[in-house]
């Protein structure tokens, strides 16, 4: 039985303008060392699944440039989705493919843009959770303990345990919470047997077919039905642009992991973010005297508690605090640090005023 | 009896970095409108004073770009310092220069690097002056009635009138005043007859020549000498910079106008501001929406009180208060407002790490 990986490339991550940009989408930036994060991400499975059996689900636009990043990877593990479709869609389509090409087989799904501190620790968990899917017959989320009552994270409960393998509990997940406000997060921790929800899956890929077909059969049965009357996932198909335009975006954790019955989790402890914005990089990286500066030519005086980031760009900073710095040679952001989600209203902004160049 | 005016044009303005630059200094910049600062200063003077008749003094390397940049202006009418030796040197090689061309000649000596607001009156009032310094055998200065207790600019206390002219009244300049701290500054407008010094000054070239001769012997007898020898103010001259190098670096305050006894201000209302740096910006042009925002492309969202620049580069604020943001292809300033006279710190580390691409 083959193990496979599915890395999820579908985002543009518009909280990181002015970095990621329509043709850079945030998986393809260095944000966080020399590699991109996809990179990263492919990097880490490597040890458990070679890059020949790794999938990557991507928009159509970004195939090219994927591919050139990604040599390693043969060219037919590339999806070009033709729009964004949420999370659903995007696993109906690996595991529909999945399916014709290795049906006895189990993945894993990964987001292409997460940080993950401790790869040893993950990687041995990742083999634990691909070996309990294989013999329990479960769709596993890895759920991370948290560290603090984060609020831009979802979370879920688990409490009573369903297998363990190698001495590992698969705990029953229970309930799906989005992110909550400060005080029920703060509520979440105080209670335990709450994670945060990593959006990393395995399964068989036989058993995330029957749930799909189960719980989303919109999402999964006009993907089956095209690839059963041999059309192929790719945009040079005539069909295949038609046939997802109309498939309804649903998240997976929506359409899949809150209703079905054979949900488990297992407990994350390798340090795990989802490097959402900007701010995430001080959470991840080591401060420099009191900042986070990446780029070759920072200089800070007097300043403390800042992110800087300088792309081919000398960034000077004077006497700031608690802000977040980014320049590239044509677009330059300064946004107050506790503002970084809101980074998506300068994109915004940039697309009504048409200045596309920007975007 | 021709009047003449000499722009002093030696700084390098390293406090507006990262818009000056060694090849680029302040009074090049379009930081205020569409034109450089030192076109804005013979635009200023032109209805009085035409280009044949304006002088410029700079350094010698800003030379071929100062040429470049006002083609209506004679070369020969520039003068290349070898180095920065204060103003004393400067007025002296300029009084020399036009004691040679044209000894019956009156000369206004004018920062290039100065804003005015209301032109038209800095014309009449000009026009007065250089009528009365011709009268009256007198060094006249611009003393700027203050709007604040601006702690940025020297002071001088004039009270009583030596002459008037065409209802103008020349005060006897008695005290010219370091920049003061706060308080003794309040205590200056408080007191009244307190000005600021503008730095610009209206003579007879015959009478500061006298008053150089008296005062700073050492720093125009060797440039009269040099001139009689037959010497040329040009680099091309083997004896020109080993004679300027010599000279004290004096500055025509303390050098004369702290001395001599026919000083005599005039009373400036026509709005004016040294552009010290990037502070001034607010002083100057107009806020919208609450920012000072110059260049193409800035987008300031729930931003307040900030002076934003892009020079060719977009700059995006979201949530930020009270700050400098200078941004260029290559380089980028994030300051506190009130540490905008410190920008200077960032030049000087640049120096020290010898990232002279960023000088």
């Amino acid at each position: 039985m083959h193990n496979y990986a599915v890395i999820m490339a579908g985002g543009s991550g518009t909280r990181f303008w002015p970095m990621s940009r329509q043709s850079r989408p945030k998986q393809l930036l260095r944000l966080l060392s020399e590699q991109p994060l996809i990179q990263e991400t492919v990097d880490r499975v490597r040890p458990l699944i070679p890059p020949s059996r790794v999938l990557i689900v991507c928009n159509h636009a970004y195939l090219d440039s994927m591919r050139a990043m990604l040599p390693e990877i043969p060219k037919e593990n590339f999806i070009g989705e033709p729009m964004g479709r949420n999370t659903s869609p995007c696993v109906a389509l690996a595991a529909v493919e999945l399916g014709r090409r290795d049906p006895d087989s189990v993945m894993c799904v990964l987001p292409a843009d997460h940080h993950i501190h401790n790869v040893a620790r993950f990687q041995k968990l990742l083999e634990t959770a691909l070996k309990g899917a294989a013999q329990a017959q479960l769709l596993v989320t890895f759920g991370i303990i948290p560290s603090k009552p984060h609020t831009g994270y979802g979370y879920i409960y688990a409490a009573e345990s369903m297998t363990t393998v190698d001495g590992v509990g698969f705990l029953r997940a229970e309930r799906f919470m989005e992110k909550p406000p400060r005080s029920m997060a703060e509520e979440y921790l105080n209670q335990g047997n709450h994670y945060w929800n990593s959006g990393m899956f395995v399964w068989r890929t036989s058993l995330i077919l029957d749930e799909l077909r189960q719980y989303v059969p919109d999402v999964i049965n006009p993907i089956a039905e095209f690839a059963q009357a041999g059309g192929r996932f790719h945009a040079d198909d005539p069909g295949f642009e038609s046939m997802f335009a109309r498939l309804p975006a649903i998240s997976i954790d929506y359409g899949v992991m809150e209703k079905s019955r054979r949900v488990s989790l297992i407990r994350g402890d390798f340090g795990w973010n989802d490097v959402g914005s900007w701010d995430a990089l001080e959470e991840i990286l080591p401060a420099d005297g009191g900042n986070i500066a990446v780029g070759e030519g920072t200089m800070l005086l007097d300043s403390r508690r800042n992110i800087v980031y300088g792309d081919g760009v000398l960034v000077a900073c004077l006497g700031i605090e608690d802000l977040v710095v980014v320049a590239t040679g044509d677009a330059v952001l300064v946004a107050r640090k506790d503002r970084a989600q809101d980074v998506r209203q300068v994109v915004e902004k940039l697309r009504e005023k048409q200045l596309n160049k920007y975007l």
